[in-house]
């Protein structure tokens, strides 16, 4: 078996050119409230957002194919793919690029974060497939990886550095015993990268068991935004001063000591009695109780050419201030883009965020 | 709605260049005899074929999608798309070319060769939506037509000229009371050509109400290659010399007459009792029962960049002669082309042959 890095292919960063960007149609009802229809409504509008800017994929199964085609605009490219759920980040390729530009592609096992140990849902099986009809579809090199990673448990630098937390990488519940080591190996060989930065805990609460995707992310080489917490009484307090002084401490790939970006947390928010009650019972994983608490972040942006779409939570006066921080943060440190809030408590009720449903493609 | 036509696009002949060939992988055990395992090999065999010439893409539902993977070539790609059955010329778009070489196509609406005025099968709604997924995969251009039309019932010369057979284009189970001028109208507007030459009646016990493409095809401007039959007693007789009458009476867009070839007909084929006894039963249209004759003809062949496909039935010493027959007229219709024949009767026992289940994708 080649490996990327073998092959001469590697992860640009999420700033990098993109050919486009892919994403999944949710649907199920055990995980969607009220039939999936508000998260429908909402990943159109994050689509419709990103389409401004760059091509964009919507995958989608038979049964909701036609009421896709009709909520979407005639720009996005809609194609059957059948799924488990509505992850692009977290069941997609990671796409790669190598020599002379080609195209490429990660195909990480998929476990529905956790398999059978905590996991999700079951099956995964269609999950699972997803990555290879992607790359199927672009007639790109696919790379099967040796281990269970989702896209949204790493972020690269485009410089050799890929970010991890150890919650989540080096859980039983992925790769039942697997050595530090060993990950460290498959990460190198499959994103081209050849340094790797550990922080330790996610956000309290992620059911994804600490994506870093969730927490913390490169804006550039050799700066990171971490999502932050100043409320001692929140546990993202003692987590968000944990993962800054790992940051500060480490080296990227370059060599670099790392600048860490503070982004203030959301105000807290929780599943209402009526969002609960919309949601399926079901014997998954899935928790949607009512006044369970959300992993909130504003770190959960997706970086489209030309544009960052990053979530905001405010709604009848609520959490206004905490967004329009986060632009402010998202204006200072991306000051050449477009800087696209678009509403996104529907997604964080299924368990993610802008940057957990959208999935780049590297390409000119 | 803007037409092809008003749009510049044209659909070329089936000799012209191609991008790419699509299948669909049958698997539906109501027609295809023992699960469609031996069918499966069949179309196998035409794909692995055709990707020796030109690309493949094979469409094959969620649930048939590893199985497919692991029976065809790496160089085919595979891609998910529910289907109701497996006729890519029918139930997939008719690509077209447009200005600077801009890829299109019809998505013509489909019955199931009938509806519910004697159709094959009940529901048809997936194969509908087969013609939409190809575009959006390949971002084409979409013509959604105005009439029921399959793209086994046409054939064109590129030079505009489409052949049809009124028992198929205008019968009342496709477009109820359309006229031949209407009809004439929307043949020329969606594949974009002048002139509209018309034969009496397909092959005789074609469950398509005779197709042209199982009946004849254009081999290059001007000249038709027609199913013969020189057997008094065989209903195809009368058919053959009715269409060669036509034929010789017409005149295509150029104003030429044209010259008729004659392609001998396969020894007369019949379901043998074990065939039948491996469907399932079914209330639909599609009559499978032991010592039913099949439409067989060896003009219903696919033509690939640089080879036809053609399908052969010699088995057992039975078909032989016939094949060979064959085997000479293409080789001297076509003698810058490999001639490659495929063992096809696995493909006739589910109603078709290799030009049903193919459809080319113009382009360089």
């Amino acid at each position: 078996m080649t490996t990327p890095r073998e092959a001469g292919f590697a992860m640009p960063a999420e700033w990098g050119p993109h050919a486009g960007c892919w994403m999944i149609w949710p649907e199920r009802a055990d995980n969607w409230r009220l039939g999936a229809k508000p998260a429908q409504a909402a990943f159109a509008a994050v689509a419709s957002a990103i389409a401004r800017y760059e091509p964009v994929t919507m995958m989608v199964s038979a049964g909701q194919f036609e009421n896709a085609r009709a909520l979407l605009p005639d720009a996005v490219r809609v194609v059957e793919v059948s799924t488990n759920d509505s992850w692009a980040r977290d069941v997609g390729c990671t796409f790669l690029l190598g020599p002379d530009g080609a195209l490429g592609g990660v195909d990480w096992p998929f476990n529905a974060w956790g398999g059978l140990k905590n996991g999700l849902y079951f099956p995964w099986d269609l999950d699972d497939q997803v990555a290879a009809k992607m790359l199927g579809i672009e007639r790109a090199r696919r790379f099967r990886a040796p281990l269970v990673v989702e896209g949204g448990a790493i972020h690269v630098d485009g410089e050799g550095t890929v970010l991890v937390a150890e919650q989540c990488v080096l859980n039983n519940n992925r790769n039942e015993g697997v050595t530090r080591q060993e990950m460290e190996c498959v990460l190198k060989d499959y994103l081209g990268v050849s340094h790797v930065v550990w922080v330790g805990q996610g956000v309290p609460g992620d059911e994804t068991d600490g994506h870093i995707d969730n927490l913390a992310c490169f804006v550039k080489p050799g700066v990171v935004l971490l999502s932050w917490c100043d409320d001692p009484a929140d546990p993202h307090y003692a987590v968000s001063r944990n993962a800054e002084a790992r940051l500060l401490g480490a080296r990227d790939a370059k060599g670099r000591a790392l600048v860490v970006e503070r982004m203030p947390m959301p105000t807290p928010m929780f599943y209402t009695a009526e969002e609960a009650a919309g949601v399926d019972a079901t014997a998954s994983g899935m928790n949607r109780r009512a006044g369970e608490r959300m992993a909130a972040s504003y770190v959960n942006f997706y970086i489209a050419n030309g544009a960052i779409i990053a979530p905001c939570f405010g709604q009848e006066g609520f959490g206004v201030a905490t967004d329009a921080a986060a632009r402010e943060v998202l204006a200072r440190l991306f000051p050449e883009r477009d800087i696209v809030m678009v509403p996104a408590r529907e997604i964080l009720l299924g368990g993610g965020n802008i940057h957990c449903i959208t999935q780049q493609q590297a390409g000119g």
